[in-house]
């Protein structure tokens, strides 16, 4: 089963710079996660952009949109900010048909000890893998069907939209 | 959706001795690993034994049947170590009906720096939500049916075994 | 031989804050490190401030001041952001006696798993067993008394100021 | 000042076989760990052997003093098995003289989430440049001349000698 990852930054790919003190975007990690989870899928992974999802734009969830449907496969994972993941998967879910895409990201960038990058990563492409096509947003064990969920972010935390307020 | 984590030791779980210089087990780290990965799972955690997968015996395949069956969960995540983890599944793919059970664990233990298992942990309890019900193996990223898979022991990655020769 | 720590903040103690992606103090981690390092010392810790040195006042630098000279013990560490440094060990070494002091910190947050923090805190707890009374820097191997050395900040390196322009 | 570190092996430099499930050496981690310490020291780094210490037999003892001896530098630390380190030191404080030698190790192999390593061998590296000629063992903060320290292998940690039982 072929699987696609495109990357468009997030809290996942934020570093460190030593001379600044400021966190930036420079190389993904995601690569360097694979490997850690020795990851036996057959995988093709694409940096589509890096940036905070703070700074996603309209073009730029246009960019993401169009390599979800060039993509040659069924099955995407795409990682992202939290902070608009709900948005994008919002546009993905209008664009996309006959395709599994799970988005994913982290409350605290891998580079960090205590991210909880890898659990998610590991989530994202086995949701990936077993879900009926659809989008969705999988963080932290759970997995929403786009359209569904909202960040709350007091809380940090995704969470179910209930049935009667969507 | 309730999910049950079983406990049975394995890789995952080993721990270094420092007065020793050897392995051993002394607690289980998935309650950190949830942590970490910030689980938002409704999870019961329950230790079954804690025992190198190589010690697995009959009575303790037995042991890990029973708690399945007595659990009130309809989705059951166990982590074994990886050297026996297929002759577990096929007893449980025997011994349970109606209910998804995900076997998972790891190459390295996760206290290592360089484990897989979050990855792991994190992919275990996704298809444990997704699939429907049957015994299966999670690791490195792929999952496989109970009867379909064996551990390449020189190369340490788990493989499905071609249909012809089931 | 007791020792003092006082931790004033900097580099070593950001902490990444998952609600708002930004980085910022909340507790120290001196004491995580000096379990990790299982460090067999004397040793008082004691927290002055937690602040950027970027950051530091002409009214801090007195408090770091003011504590060396009342600690009780005659070997000092102090924890300190790496861009003002050389400012307070120019500051302790015109008003400490009789003490040793050496400054330490690091060029990555201890959290992230790239730290240079433990090394650079095995480092400065050695120096200040070993030197003979005075205000030093230690960073990342090296040792500076104070007033023979600077910051490069296109390097994001300490060095010694050659003799002829002190 | 020019330093060398002989590498001897020892749980500092362990490594998990994910194959066979044991502990073994492959490469020294101390390159590494100079590279997250972000060293700045001129330093020859010298593989002399890699064995668990309790397999270290007299001929590579006299390797290791010889290996001391024909360094050019004045100054070296030497990375070693906390079990029989003390033996070693005893050997090298006979043979060598007019150098700073310092002996380190961990109590938990590098690749360990959980180690010392990085902050011995900062404090190691420390203690050699700051302390007169002679042969130390340097752990957990700690430094000790050579004839006054041993193992405690109850409690895991190195204690001086009382004097009068010298």
């Amino acid at each position: 089963m072929a699987l696609r990852i495109l990357i468009t930054g997030g809290t996942f790919d934020k570093e460190y710079d030593e001379l600044s003190g400021r966190l930036f975007f420079k190389d993904t990690h995601v690569g360097e996660m694979l490997r850690l989870g020795r990851c036996r899928l057959e995988l093709a992974v694409q940096t589509v952009m890096m940036v905070d999802s703070l700074e996603m734009t309209a073009a730029g969830r246009q960019a993401i949109l169009a390599a979800c449907r060039q993509a040659p496969e069924a099955r995407i994972v795409v990682t992202h900010g939290t902070d608009t993941m709900v948005e994008t998967a919002d546009v993905l879910a209008a664009g996309v048909s006959g395709k599994t895409v799970v988005l994913t990201g982290a409350m605290v960038p891998y580079a960090f000890g205590s991210s909880d990058g890898l659990f998610n990563l590991g989530s994202a492409l086995s949701f990936v893998q077993a879900l009926q096509p659809g989008v969705y947003i999988a963080m932290n064990g759970r997995c929403f069907p786009a359209g569904r969920v909202r960040k709350n972010t007091s809380l940090g935390v995704f969470e179910e939209i209930p049935a009667e307020t969507v």
